[in-house]
């Protein structure tokens, strides 16, 4: 894949954001090409974060740091990557507070910002649709239902979270198939934590998810329920960091590596 | 597999060398349980060291890192491991120079430590010798040469260093069945980083290895090479912290993990 070969490419698109003509949503675009959740921090907490997505790497799959402080290029996932441009929408926490939504931070970045990329649970998506699953089960176009579960994640420094989980309702041939697909594909996010009664991990109303939209579970399947990122963006909340900045749900970085290079390294 | 099982286990041998009973190397213990490379930095040098780790992950794996600053235990590797004792023999750096060669760094243990766990090339070999590699092209028992390559990592902060790369002699065929290995393990160290001319990758003299022993290549067989973790050494000797702890080499930490059970997290 050329991630310069249309309009509908990855480098394309960050050009597009970055020159303010498009804030929305990143869903369902160029499938295949690793999009990432962002999270922006001082210096101060940068290497608590990094510790805390370490050891809790099936939840927060750490893709690329920053490689120098203040530093607003992702070389890793792109060659002309601006981080301060080229995610549609940013929200800004002071002190864990959501404080505003932005489309560009270049008036409030600053010199000690460490930078972190975390996978998506897309990418799950596209490997699912790859391996034949249907689109109503999974389409990278849809924003799954995600809830806070009671399964408590690794604590570091002052972040910790219980997991935040997403639900793709499947039979039991497809979580045969789909644990098989994760294991085989390696992709971030790709196997599930829990799948049947949802109280056993803490979650007891499936129709109303704390992100995302509800999803509909036909009679002869079952919820299952995978990692997701967010769990991050929860930690980071309760932290509580003077600042932070992070992307808004479903407008993500839209890098320029293929879901399946980045299994290969 | 039982890591208490037997007086050959970790646990056991992990016990025998706290107790001050052994200082010995490591290679063959326990063949399948993950040995690994030891950092112990000062938190001013950690966060750049773990950034260069992610951000050089094929010849720096890290397997762990301590969760708190000072924390002398890392219950991701076992659960009664005290860093302090475990390791046979420590090397003491002061701004980057082998001062001391120690077997216990209780005395010198400071409450801003942070330790690092980086995979061996050990747990390849025993992946090889599980795919039916004969011994004498790969054992776990015997110390590899190991060289300075001229591929450069990438630089973090301070931390920088050309890739250190072990040898293995292997013909046409096990070159292809050891890439497969490598790619279905996905263990640390699994994928090779160059095999043929030795002199691309700025090696004159495989009989004048940087560490380890020389090794005898066969007429049908050429020199692979594999990134070592000995590349983290390396970067720490030339970033020259105040103070830095690391492991004598082959006198590794033996976890409680088996190499397999850390493929399918």
């Amino acid at each position: 894949m050329d991630p310069k070969a249309s309009l509908t490419a990855p480098n394309a698109i960050r050009e597009m954001i970055r020159a303010g003509d498009y804030s929305g949503p990143t869903n369902g675009f160029v499938p295949g090409f690793t999009q990432c959740n962002i999270v922006i921090l001082p210096k101060a907490y940068a290497f608590d974060f990094q510790r805390y997505c370490q050891n809790n790497h099936d939840c927060c799959p750490l893709l690329a740091t920053s490689v120098n402080d203040g530093e607003f290029h992702l070389d890793a996932l792109g060659s002309n990557i601006d981080i301060r441009h080229d995610v549609p929408k940013y929200r800004v926490l002071r002190d864990g507070q959501l404080v505003d939504e932005v489309t560009d931070i270049k008036q409030i970045w600053r010199e000690d910002f460490v930078t972190f990329a975390l996978a998506s649970y897309v990418a799950f998506d596209y490997v699912l649709n790859t391996y034949g699953f249907d689109t109503t089960t999974s389409s990278p176009a849809h924003t799954l239902p995600m809830y806070i579960s009671n399964i408590p994640s690794l604590q570091v420094g002052p972040f910790k979270s219980n997991k935040v989980v997403c639900l793709r309702p499947m039979d039991t041939q497809e979580i045969i198939r789909a644990i098989q697909a994760g294991s085989i594909s390696r992709v971030p996010h790709g196997i599930p934590v829990h799948f049947g009664n949802p109280a056993e991990i803490g979650i007891n109303n499936l129709q109303k998810p704390n992100f995302g939209d509800p999803i509909f579970i036909p009679e002869n399947k079952q919820p299952v329920f995978w990692t997701t990122s967010l769990t991050a963006h929860l930690a980071i909340t309760r932290a509580a960091p003077e600042l932070c900045i992070i992307n808004s749900p479903q407008h993500m970085l839209v890098t320029d590596r293929p879901d399946m290079d980045l299994l290969i390294q």
